[in-house]
């Protein structure tokens, strides 16, 4: 254990989790905000992580230990990725102290895979699979789906390669700016029990190299089969994503994921991998990046 | 023969193409413009074409047969689709005249496919086909490409299936509007040696179930070996997203295709089919329209 209090930090492109731990890793305070590193210029980092720390009473002597976008290029300062195969234990050696700060700030790195693998980087998720790791859980391929979904091989404890699958961002694109929009309006979706869902997994299972060509079914599907049919489109499209997703690490999987997400996504993903025959062990996101974060502040400061 | 002069168009979603036609089937005269179906309203057509038709002194006994997106629910007047299997020369026997005209105007009927087949539609294309069977050309699986490609597979003078494929949609999607669009600055493309462009094709003939998770390769390629990787990057999703598409057709083309295209789409497909070892016999969209518009009209009027 660090030997005086510490601060943890998730900080992601699209949102920022903040928690005080005592000396005895215990949760004092925990903070969350919008304020990602997409909204955030350079210099503002620093701002923004006092004014946070400040209202959870966090004296200026206390460390704090960052994970995620803030090492990015376009973050608080670049920290440079670890190479693959990385083992996780050693990543909070590879933290970089950030400069010219009066505070002792370190930022984890993030991974890289390169060529001849297929180029590929992660930010944030390395922490989480530390955390995996230290609660008993690091074996295997881990699925952290979103708007990039993130599927990553974990064996003795090292990540040997990791994969960024674009579902979410493709979901979005396709309902707010294309010609499918029409047929994509808001709405909620039961995926459990949704038809429309189940039936858009299972197609792209079977024929998964024809995305391209199912997404057309959001439009002539209402078209032929009355407007009726347009409630369902955005659960269709959702499945024929998702499962398209399914169907490119079903190889991978051999039969087994451990999946860190919750809500829908959790729903909507343990649903798609049990059509493709993939039993799912659901993980707590919070928890492993705050088991990840706090080993990787006892290996830096105890 | 129709017994008088008579005018063929051609009215898209983005353009509208006009021939003025001797009773003895000789082009006296055309028109082109950008007055696509989508940028009109209902009340809009009739206008336009009259301004059209007047510009090329046409008088008001001639009369004037219409196929593409004109008969769309969105055009002029909804004309209904003519359901597969579709024989090419019974099409314009389903030609709806224009209620409430002065003229006599045709508009040629799309083709539906229903389920259990895929659901899917098309309007314009079919008209081709029709004129490619008249120039003796019409077996085989037929290569459109476009914003939406269709690939229309034709057997004795009928369309047996046919698929849409939202190619062009995606990559302009991804070039305008998503996380990639920095990296997909425009730039032009001499697919036909282009290490990139056969690169993508080849990734994704490769593992053509992997579409999403090539995508990320966009990103993280530039990221990870440079930024002067960035130039390639359109070359290299233009070969992802056109080699997906060939892959998911590979099967029904059989080792050959007849491609209607031209320009730059006519070198990327043909060098994107080669590597998939399809070979391809271009033929030419507007010949092939005006032949088929032809042939209604004679079967029509005369």
């Amino acid at each position: 254990m660090p030997s005086s209090e510490f601060v943890c930090v998730d900080w992601g492109t699209s949102s920022l989790r903040l928690w005080k731990m005592s000396s005895a890793n215990e949760v004092l305070a925990k903070r969350r905000s919008k304020e990602g590193m997409s909204t955030l210029a350079r210099d503002q980092f620093d701002a923004v992580l006092e004014r946070h720390l400040s209202a959870m009473s966090v004296g200026s002597d206390v460390p704090v230990v960052i994970c995620g976008m803030a090492g990015a290029a376009q973050g608080w300062q670049e920290v440079p990725y670890f190479d693959l195969p990385a083992r996780l234990a050693e990543i909070a050696a590879a933290a970089v102290t950030v400069n010219a700060n009066d505070r002792d700030v370190r930022i984890l790195p993030g991974l890289a895979q390169r060529p001849p693998a297929s180029p590929d980087v992660i930010r944030g998720e390395e922490t989480m699979l530390l955390g995996a790791e230290l609660l008993g859980k690091a074996e295997g391929l881990f699925c952290l789906p979103g708007t990039h979904s993130k599927w990553i091989a974990v064996s003795e404890g090292s990540v040997s390669s990791f994969s960024t699958v674009m579902t979410g961002e493709v979901f979005a694109l396709l309902s707010q700016h294309s010609t499918l929009s029409h047929f994509l309006k808001a709405v909620s979706v039961d995926y459990a029990n949704s038809e429309a869902f189940k039936s858009g997994v299972e197609d792209a299972l079977e024929k998964p190299e024809a995305m391209l060509s199912a997404l057309f079914s959001i439009r002539s599907t209402p078209l032929l089969l009355g407007t009726g049919k347009a409630a369902e489109m955005p659960s269709r499209l959702s499945g024929l994503l998702i499962g398209s997703e399914v169907a490119s690490m079903k190889d991978r999987a051999a039969g087994s994921v451990q999946l860190i997400a919750n809500g829908s996504l959790a729903v909507a993903y343990t649903k798609a991998l049990g059509i493709a025959g993939i039993q799912t062990t659901l993980l707590n996101a919070e928890e492993l990046v705050l088991a990840g974060l706090s080993y990787a502040a006892d290996a830096i400061w105890s």
